[in-house]
């Protein structure tokens, strides 16, 4: 079977954003992405610096890692990246973990459509705002949205937008305009992905936290949506592997 | 049309907890319980403390409170109390909402059943946990899960367990297993729902939340599960109507 460049395998822990925010996951963390967001908590995916640490691994070394890693406290598993979508072999794991009878969680900029998006349980696309400096591919994302709704996916799908300015908020509306079939989450940013101090960092994902939802509150367009901060980062700062 | 006993109409906020966890919503909190939870936070809806505040209102009335509140900044309406499950006439209400082309969530410790469960959007069954000094009836929930499954509510519906101490996992284990069919979330409980002292809180909630998850974590018997904080308590203490 073909292999996938894996960085990480760990867990379990919680879910920290997003449409399962809070459930028990493994977390599979794939190499590589085709984006550089500006703000991006996981560069090292792609920047080079973990380069050393990419293994190359079939679906049943994953599986095998993740048994290691949480024996058998877990029934779902978060594949994460980077970006997991640049990997058309990913479907063969998909599937060999609903044969295990593991729910798996995916979420992808959404630069680019692959055939198993139909078969995750719970798919995050995540259309990157202004402030990454990246340019969300709309008319990419209005394919994969219409494919997904085309084959009854839609309460397997959220698009969740990360808020840091006024611009990324105008942003996370247009998409909330654009893709009203799907549940809409706006995420707190996190301003600083390399400070160790969690206190100063807590205080202010809380107080961005609450700008945002008093910004939302306050927009009669903005109704059906949720808003939510990163659950692990308020715990845990900016460690890996949490 | 027969009035209901409301004693807070405020809002748009967020959800801070459960099922819809973020969600931008109104609350209408009913007055009355047939519980008295030791740690209950809404004691003011059945202590007699608030009684002068109580308004008996019809669904119009009750709405037209929401939009002087709310305006149009909503789309999602959550009713609380209190137990608003003691309210046949409830289901006026909810119907109302839904032909403004409203959302309706709702919580219940489950102590009844009513006919118009099937029609609420989001509901939330909270069987209380030995810490709370109330007994749970298992036997009227099995019925009602089973009513609320019967009708293919499966999706719409979960429960909620809060969790102090040992004794209280316990007994959300034991939810959890008897009700596979739902989703099933742990919430870390408010030690104490006087304090002004957000700061103490804040730290306080974290490292209970923390506990419960390494308690969660390490249970091969609790997999399918989410375990989340009281967002509204990080972010605003015990203040009440945000
Ligand atoms: S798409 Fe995601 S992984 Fe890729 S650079 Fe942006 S934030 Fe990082
Ligand atoms: S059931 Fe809810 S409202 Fe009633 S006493 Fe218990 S916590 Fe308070």
């Amino acid at each position: 079977m073909s292999k996938l460049p894996v960085l990480e395998v760990f867990g379990p822990t919680i879910q920290g954003e997003g449409m399962v925010t809070g459930q028990k996951t493994m977390f599979v963390r794939t190499a590589g992405c085709d984006y550089a967001c500006s703000w991006c908590d996981s560069a090292f995916t792609w920047d080079g610096s973990a380069k050393d640490g990419i293994k190359q691994m079939t679906p049943e070394q994953i599986w095998q890692s993740l048994k290691e890693a949480g024996g058998s406290r877990f029934s779902h598993v978060t594949i994460s990246g980077g970006n997991p979508a640049l990997y058309p072999q990913m479907g063969d794991f998909v599937r060999l973990l609903h044969e295990e009878r593991i729910d798996v969680a995916l979420e992808t900029q959404g630069s680019r459509w692959q055939d198993w998006f139909v078969e995750v349980d719970d798919l995050t696309l995540s259309p990157k705002p202004p402030s990454s400096n990246m340019t969300a591919d709309f008319e990419k994302l209005d394919l994969i949205v219409a494919r997904l709704i085309d084959a009854g996916r839609q309460a397997h799908v959220s698009q969740k937008i990360v808020v840091f300015d006024e611009a990324d908020y105008d942003f996370a509306k247009q998409a909330a305009k654009r893709y009203p079939q799907l549940d809409t989450y706006l995420q707190t940013g996190n301003p600083d992905v390399e400070t160790a101090d969690d206190e100063k960092l807590r205080t202010d994902l809380l107080s961005r936290y609450e700008a945002l939802i008093d910004r939302v509150m306050a927009d009669e367009e903005m109704n059906d949506v949720r808003v939510l901060p990163q659950l692990h980062t308020l715990l845990w700062g900016n460690m890996r592997g949490v």
